[in-house]
């Protein structure tokens, strides 16, 4: 591999993907943002429709928008990230956020199994998975114990096998962060669904950090349930909303717990009694929020556009890179891969660890127009969106990182807070 | 009165809220816009704000914008709307939905009162209210009739004796819509807290029909709990998120069942055990949609520009004067009067009952440029915004009501579904 900055360039000028750059707004074309695996940059299609939205639509229409499109948003975009995660178009929604949705299908999920209360999870998932769950148990009155909380042993990964040993006919749910946070690596999703399966557990996944990077094929794989945030990878916008998925033969044997207005049989009859819709629109409780729901559609049209298989194939491609380039230039600084090795086991971002990576990361982000992110205690994260993010780009960064650590940059910076992101 | 379309014009020029209206988007004034108690209408401010929160924010600050100023929106835009229900600033935070949070502090409220479980509501209550509740019940498993839902003798209100029957050693909380969502009655909120708190119960208020439109005094009248919408009155756009408000007494006791990562006290050490905030962040959940959530911000500084006793002395004007005119204008033609005659009695908007209402509702709409709502059976919601609509617009659409009668333009419209509002 061409590590030079021409080689860099080389790798750009093939890039198929190249173009969709341009489709983004970039007012500072010489930061180099590799932040999209948190807060994925804004398209321009998205800033026109929401423009209209404000003219055309909310002063124009008012009330009436709801009758022209808002009020079946929730399911025309679920129906399109469907695509992305390989559902069909009834079993995606969009609606509240990760968090809440997560704690709807928990909850849905343990009283549909009376009989079974564990919930099997790795210390991999992330932590607010891990609270949603603490509470949900607390909620039904299990015990603490009842959450199982799988070692990773070597701090990056998780074994089926693993898993598999905590399984068992206690288990009500595996529930796993498909890709983790904090490494990128993927748990193989079809393979972890079957072997909770065959012990007769359920699987819910966090898809945050996967969709719109990682192919998966939740409805052919028989995965049952599903969440995810859409302002990563799918370029949805501050705190858009998140999505949920319910596999199609499981969605009459749930209830949603939060029984709300949307999710009623006939809203607008507005009987007393709830009587929940038949299918997945049951899990919908309150009224959306409509510019940060709209916000969705374009990012996800654009990404449709470009074809996940083609976005999977650029991140591998850009990891790839990437660990080359640590390991000639990174490595001898000090820099330590904490990602998984292979590419087919990791998501877009790559972890780099440091015992100066606070420091490092705030001096890349105030005197080198770099922004990754920084994760306690001792990990930056670089994240890779093929969308936007350039060979060129990665080759400049990992110079920077180079200079941060040469020339110690980052003293000046360790007492600091990380920056929230 | 003078109800001339003169004197109409005579109160709209001696009115100072007057040149409010100027302040929102009115890409058409022919349209007689009477459904600011749905949505309302789009603020100027809110339309730069969105605009430059897209450029200078998302495009350009990208993940930065959240430590400057997106995560810190929830309690900063809660405490300016604080004023607006007569809470203090700590008591009052912006999340996800109505129904969401109407869940969180009523699971949270029965928990922290375990000899505790009956709900007592009214049938004026919304009905996704009671949707909540029933779930709420269930979830926790207490029988159906833990709902008590005290009837409405006259259809439009109910008296506080009335609900004081109803409360009992059993009660837990008292649950009710402050503004009526049909008849626009509006409850004395804090004689109905007194005597909750007489019997040991804690109250739990809906003010989404109050909010931006009736001065209620929470903490004042030591209420216990509250909810809301803001994207009625307070004009914060389609589906803006909610808020709640905890007596500052409270905010020790009571546990939010949906625990996130907002809600924890440190969310970026990335501990895998939930501790929750000490105060109110308790309450936060997950990411919040701020597209959504900024938009509201604007359309609270506009309103409290205008000032809570103004809009309310307007509104109550409004009303009065819409009275007038149904008496001697409309009442001749079918047309009943749905809300309370007293105007300390009743919130922004005036119900009219009609044995045609659905067919008058579309033809207002189709062919006169008037745009109330309908509420099944037999109700027009006639919603006033005082600080846009205008004594002249009220004239008017009172005018073509009475055209649709006369010249009976509601048959065309009989068979069809309402306008989805």
């Amino acid at each position: 591999m061409d590590l030079t900055v021409a080689g860099a360039a080389a790798l750009d000028r093939a890039d198929e993907l190249a173009p969709f750059r341009q489709r983004f707004a970039i007012p500072d074309a010489r930061l180099i943002y590799l932040d999209g695996n948190s807060l994925g940059r804004l398209p321009l299609d998205t800033r026109a429709r929401l423009h209209a939205l404000l003219d055309e639509e909310w002063a124009d229409q008012l009330i009436r928008g709801w009758g022209n499109g808002w009020f079946e948003a929730a399911e025309r975009i679920g129906a399109k990230l469907a695509q992305v995660v390989g559902a069909l178009p009834h079993e995606v929604l969009l609606a509240d956020s990760t968090s809440v949705n997560l704690f709807k299908l928990c909850v849905a999920a343990l009283r549909a199994q009376p009989g079974r209360h564990v919930i099997v999870t790795d210390a991999l998932n992330f932590p607010s998975d891990l609270y949603v769950l603490q509470g949900v148990l607390q909620l039904l009155g299990h015990p603490p114990d009842a959450l199982r909380i799988v070692p990773a042993a070597d701090g990056l990964s998780v074994a089926p096998a693993a898993l598999a040993a905590a399984i068992d006919e206690h288990t009500a749910l595996v529930m796993l962060s498909h890709t983790a946070f904090k490494s990128g690596f993927v748990h193989p999703l079809a393979e972890i669904t079957a072997l909770a399966h065959a012990r007769g557990a359920l699987t819910l996944w966090d898809l945050s950090h996967t969709v719109g990077a990682v192919p998966v094929e939740l409805h052919a794989a028989h995965a049952d349930l599903a969440v995810g945030c859409s302002y990563k990878y799918l370029n949805g916008g501050p705190g858009a909303p998140a999505f949920l998925y319910v596999h199609e033969d499981l969605q009459a044997r749930l209830q949603n717990p939060i029984q709300g207005w949307i999710g009623q049989l006939d809203p607008f009859a507005f009987e007393p009694d709830y009587v929940p819709q038949t299918d997945l629109r049951k899990f919908l409780t309150g009224t959306p929020p409509v510019l940060s729901l709209m916000a969705i559609e374009p990012a996800l049209d654009l990404l449709l556009e470009a074809g996940l298989a083609r976005v999977r194939a650029k991140s591998m491609r850009q990891t790839e890179y990437l660990v080359a380039l640590w390991e000639q230039q990174l490595q001898p600084l000090g820099y330590r891969l904490q990602s998984p090795r292979n590419p087919q086991q990791r998501g877009s971002h790559i972890s780099l660890g440091h015992e100066h990576a606070l420091g490092i990361d705030r001096a890349l982000i105030e005197e080198l127009n770099v922004l990754p992110d920084f994760r306690a205690p001792d990990n930056l994260r670089l994240g890779i969106a093929p969308l936007y993010n350039t060979f060129s780009e990665l080759h400049a960064a990992v110079q920077h990182m180079r200079t941060v650590v040469l020339e110690q940059r980052y003293l000046k910076y360790q007492q600091q807070r990380p920056l929230v992101t």
